[in-house]
């Protein structure tokens, strides 16, 4: 046995970079890689016959097998679905093992912070790409800023999975499923909050598309963000209870936005209830299903009178691309509006093989220097270089396979249930990103 | 003790008409009316010292108390919120006592049905005005045209509880809140469904109040309908299996719904979170918070450019008018924004002493006969006298007490949950209400 040995837990597609990157730490180290999953296939052709790696079957559902592997590894990196952390954050207490997770922070899992704290360990989570880098960098321009004297007035952050330029082609949307497909159509439902001119502000579901922040990011054009859930809590997290506007949004390529609206407006991305006998329905029909009954009006002209839209605009392209217009069978029994946008989207949506992926990440900050205001953007474009290797894999997986090292060479104090917000963490990761070739680069604008 | 007895469950407001009614009859017929509620002094001022009336504590939360109770009589009358009707029924069923309720039929009412059955009793509810007179007069309309051999191609329905025109005068909306406020504020969240040309249509919230059909009303000038959550349960229940089109809806005075629809479309009707600190906050401060923020724009504009409105149009002046460009107070110390917005429209909404109500149905039915396509109107309109004897009151109250008179007289056939459907119904309580003032007219157009 190796003095010591680490857990992966969850070997799907998004571990390839992580455990890529872990084999090699784990070869140079003499350390031990476990890799678990329920499909020990899967585990097994990841560790690729390398000496220092071990593939595993690893069941969440079964605690009695899944905390006898759990207590023989000194970190546990948890890949598995976001509502299993806490599960197996329970097994770590219990096995005084560290825990890693690219996943938000829960009610459920801040509740171990004392007991992890206690024991000595580290459960850190939120150390992906966004959640993850976009904490680190920004943090480490703040805290740039704040010890240069200049006061924080605006930040401003957006992050998105999208797909390369090479793979944009001819898509008018420039944008496919590279990650949860389900998340993204069911995203923004609710209402959004943000700070702006020091006051709250609210966008409703209906204005979440219409009310975006236009973006440039050199080298690669227009983007456009849509407001997240709640910015609000960043004030306190990032310590900025001075700041005038605050908000964090989710990106996509300019004119994705008041295309989607169509979808959110016409009530085609509700999922509180399911639409039957669909068996002989097209793709046409269920468009036509939310749209007013009128022999003498074209489907176009409908969708533009009742939204506002340009009968032969960009928005109508972008829902012909992707096959709303067709006579083809939806192919589903039933669903909720949701899920059969879902269904439809997914035949043009779906990454193809030769398919490039690609993550954006782009802050904008204002600050006050000596009485004078300027403007500092900070980006982070990571392309994906195949299906396997792809940009969401490697900037999700490498923060936590860089932390995962940090901490068993000791070289992290942090203990309880913490996020990457400080210097210990975003310092040498991000230098070590940077070796890996992700790079964040900042510009005066 | 008189050979028969009725109780009526809940003296509030909407009673008036129901208990002056029933006192006429019993007093006629010498049977007992007994008026129960939580505060007996209510039910003390409605029985007026009439001999054949006595007022009771009725507290349906005391099972037993209430048991004994629904026992000495043959019929209850429930105008209690329909949430508590099973309450009733359970103990109705014991007592052996039939039940009559103006609320919809709910799953938990549903399965009484056999059960009402088997014990001889009937379980009558939407016996009000909406649902009731609508149901009635529908079907009236609806057995005549196919037994004069006609083929029914298309029906919709409106109904709403509105103000006198007198009262209307100065209020641009032409509307108070003369029913729950609340169900007011939340109507039409969720998807609404219907059909059309013989296809399933389905509204999505963010459409609902854009999708409007137009009405006139002889005598009342324009109306407007936004349609109800499922129109499409109603082609089983009327026996409509061949129809085309098939809507029911809501009824407002024409230009309500484009600017109740701001409200929608800013999320102010929103009940799923809540807004704090509020103690400070003003109307204005409320409705900028949904807008984005810019200063060198008015509110007026920033509304107008999020919603394609005229800046000084009619939308503009109805907001105005009901306070939320105000910087009054709100009043409030945290609420969701459907909270809020119901306080502050309160102050306006609210009927002051003099107002009257007023209650519409309106039925447009297309019909083929011997080849040749009719469309026959039906309306009923009726104002309040006052605020005690409200329109609503009435229209809701009296067919009540008509069907419990015709049960206790055995001339309804009838058992188990039931909905008045039926010819034995509807003919005799729209004749009865004809007399009673409440006249529905009908008209070719």
């Amino acid at each position: 046995m190796k003095n010591i040995s680490i857990l992966v837990a969850g070997a799907g597609r998004s571990s390839y970079s992580l455990i890529n990157y872990l084999l090699k730490v784990c070869t140079e180290k003499n350390w031990e890689l476990l890799v678990g999953d329920i499909a020990i296939e899967a585990a097994a052709e990841k560790c690729k016959d390398h000496a220092c790696a071990r593939a595993l079957l690893f069941d969440i559902s079964n605690k009695q097998s899944a905390s006898k592997i759990v207590h023989e590894v000194d970190l546990v990196i948890s890949l598995l679905p976001a509502n299993l952390h806490p599960l197996i954050a329970e097994i770590c207490i219990e096995a005084r093992t560290h825990l890693l997770t690219a996943s938000y922070v829960s009610n459920d899992m801040q509740q171990y912070h004392e007991e992890a704290e206690k024991n000595n360990l580290i459960f850190l989570n939120e150390c992906g790409f966004d959640p993850g880098i976009d904490h680190m960098s920004a943090m480490e321009i703040i805290h740039k800023l704040r010890a240069e004297g200049s006061e924080l007035i605006s930040f401003e952050s957006f992050a998105g999975g999208l797909i390369s330029p090479d793979t944009e082609k001819d898509n008018p949307w420039k944008y496919k499923f590279t990650w949860s497909p389900r998340n993204v159509v069911m995203a923004g439902q609710g209402t959004a909050r943000y700070i702006h001119g020091g006051k709250l502000k609210f966008i409703s579901y209906p204005q979440l598309f219409k009310r975006v922040t236009g973006v440039t990011v050199p080298g690669y054009g227009e983007f456009e963000g849509y407001a997240n859930r709640d910015s609000t809590i960043y004030k306190e997290l990032y310590g900025l209870n001075e700041i005038h506007t605050l908000l964090r949004g989710t990106l996509r390529k300019a004119g994705f936005c008041s295309a989607w609206n169509v979808f959110v407006q016409l009530g085609m991305t509700d999922d509180s209830w399911k639409m039957k006998n669909l068996d002989n329905a097209t793709h046409v029909d269920f468009l036509k299903s939310f749209l007013a009954f009128d022999d003498n009006l074209s489907i176009e002209k409908k969708i533009s009178d009742n939204l506002g839209i340009n009968e032969n605009g960009e928005e109508m392209e972008k829902l012909r691309w992707s096959g709303l217009f067709d006579n083809t069978m939806i192919g589903l029994k039933e669903g909720s509006p949701a899920e059969i946008l879902q269904h439809i989207l997914l035949k043009k949506w779906n990454m193809q093989s030769g398919d490039k992926d690609m993550v954006v990440m782009y802050h904008r900050f204002v600050y006050k220097k000596d009485g004078k205001e300027y403007t500092l953007q900070s980006t982070l474009v990571s392309e994906g270089e195949n299906e396997v290797s792809t940009a969401m894999a490697k900037t999700v997986g490498l923060p936590l396979g860089i932390a995962a090292k940090l901490i068993l060479e000791n070289k992290i104090q942090a203990r309880g249930v913490v996020i990457p917000v400080t210097e210990e963490f975003y310092t040498p990761i991000l230098a070590e990103l940077q070796t890996l070739g992700i790079c964040i680069s900042e510009k005066q604008i």
